[in-house]
């Protein structure tokens, strides 16, 4: 996904107090109207379904006492403006990927993902019954918001390529697109990470301004056409094994809202998180059906370039650990991972390699 | 859990008809509250939770105007007679093990678990992506209920037993306690299946009357007590890949909702689902630690007998191919199946396999 100006020029933490020149949310005979910005083009397959799905809940849940507004990148503000704008009074929400907000905090990043972070069914775990939510809720009020995670798109592949990816050696001087966090990993492997929107990245490849790119997943990347600029694909990556889209509630306007409509935007945002999880895994494989029938090729990066993106993740993240939020949202991140796979290794995981063989 | 009568004698599709003789739900200064009787004690360990969630999640979400009042199994009408309480109008609302009413349908199996079915997250897509909500909803018109999967054990365990299972012919006159279709699998092994209800399955551990059990998982295993009666226990189970508990309104009650709190139900209980799944979880892997520090021997079953579950269940799943809608949903069921697990192994799947191997 986009994060040009990840390192947003606004002053850290400076949104709480811009939260007292709020314009007041439309209301009209009884009726509210927020303003909910976006970091997304109108349409856009899977991304924009978790945008309906979280507006749509709020609309019909409320019986139509609370509406979401929902604008396209652009049509009020910038996509990567959406949070100041939401800090600022400008708008009620945001929905957006929080890691676009690393600039302001780089525990932002926890909150959509990190390199060798958690899968999607693991977000689930930490988000819901420990301490994600909470801790999402701690970070955004230093800001002035109140974020939910909204929408999910499972396990982002591991990219488009021109040519097979052999060894770690082959990403050195690599014009590759990846944000994030997974980005500055790539980078320490020597590629020359570029972070081009996605509406771009098809002509960049065609005319050899990228040597390879990810984007979301199958479904997605067949959309943008990237199977028609590069023949090897790479289903697993290591950048973005659980990606969560979030909404973010100015605080002020939040804490202004019945505990109803609290309640509602709330469970308005799980329901669109599981939705949008189920969504992009059922459309995934057959678009992957499809790009191999098409003729692309299929590939699984080796076990030394595995160890390099390990390698690599582990040295960005502890770049990070100075800061004492980053560090406690870490730890916490990672210990609830590791109880996760353990348990979820033991059971679900040795079913379904039982099942995938027995069933052969 | 407990299929005690699962085959009821209540009359095959008796439901739709009885809508008719319905009570009104109590209706007080414009506000609803609906009886719900549930097939679980109260407070029962993460069962009970899902219950909790839904009807908080209906309350807030209403403001008040929708109250769920949650009945223990017992309390109104027993367990395994919340199904036809719905139906008859004795009650607005069931919840529990959509496959406790197998005896009224084969079908409705697919909406609890069925033995080499699909995982928590499997059904997820099924559900709420692919064709798992329709095809619920049009068995639950059959029966006059509008169903909702609102919970989600994740995978259950394969159970306790007093000696090491080192073969399929281990089962053979092995008095064990296993529900639903899985129990059936199971028996053509050569078992003594016997469908005892949780909180008997101690007591018939210790006077011999068992010789294993499953229950769930370790976290509501540890509160039965089963390690102090049995050594030997496999996280991975055959039986109930993933288990999704349901809230099922009568159809009449339903439609004559408004349609706020129509959709306030339906993401009550989707929010229920996503949220007793992270709470399984969350729970299951600390409380294996704690039965492996108790002493209790943790095993895998042998590839011998992950076939012999898979040709048994196959078996049973076959015996009810005659069904036209029983064909119906195991059609689709097997499809999303075996698309989701395509994917997800080359994506998910691959990257759990790397990140464990690189962190050790």
């Amino acid at each position: 996904m986009d994060r040009r100006s990840f390192l947003r020029t606004s002053a850290l933490g400076g949104g709480a107090a811009a939260a007292t020149t709020l314009a007041a949310p439309a209301i009209a005979q009884g009726n509210t109207t927020l303003t909910m910005v976006t970091t997304w083009p109108r349409g856009l397959a899977g991304v924009w379904d978790s945008v309906e799905r979280f507006s749509n809940n709020v609309n019909e849940m409320s019986g139509g006492t609370l509406t979401i507004d929902a604008k396209a990148a652009g049509e009020l503000v910038g996509a990567l403006e959406s949070f100041d704008a939401v800090t600022a009074g400008q708008a009620d929400l945001y929905h957006g990927a929080d890691y676009y907000w690393v600039g302001q905090h780089p525990a932002w990043a926890f909150f959509t993902a990190v390199p060798f972070g958690m899968t999607a069914p693991e977000i689930m775990v930490w988000y819901y019954a420990q301490d994600g939510m909470a801790l999402h809720h701690e970070l955004g009020e230093v800001f002035g918001v109140k974020p939910f995670i909204a929408g999910q798109t499972a396990a982002q592949g591991g990219g488009w390529y021109r040519k097979e990816i052999t060894s770690a050696d082959d990403f050195k001087g690599l014009k590759f697109r990846m944000p994030g966090l997974g980005g500055q990993a790539l980078a320490k492997l020597g590629a020359s990470v570029q972070n081009i929107p996605g509406g771009e990245i098809y002509q960049a490849l065609s005319t050899g301004a990228l040597d390879g790119t990810e984007w979301i997943g199958p479904w997605s990347d067949e959309r943008l056409g990237l199977q028609e600029v590069c023949d090897h694909y790479y289903p697993a990556g290591f950048h973005e094994p659980g990606a969560a889209l979030s909404v973010g509630c100015n605080l002020e306007v939040f804490n202004n809202l019945s505990p109803a409509h609290q309640a509602i935007i709330e469970k308005a945002a799980a329901d669109a998180h599981q939705h949008n999880y189920a969504l992009f895994i059922a459309n995934n494989g057959p678009a992957l059906s499809r790009l191999i029938q098409g003729g692309s090729q299929i590939h699984e990066f080796s076990e030394d370039v595995w160890d390099a993106f390990g390698a690599a993740s582990k040295e960005v993240l502890d770049g990070f650990m100075d800061d004492e939020i980053f560090a406690k949202v870490r730890t916490s991140v990672e210990a609830s991972m590791e109880n996760t796979a353990g348990w979820v290794s033991r059971s679900d995981g040795e079913y379904v390699r039982q099942r995938t063989r027995v069933n052969g």
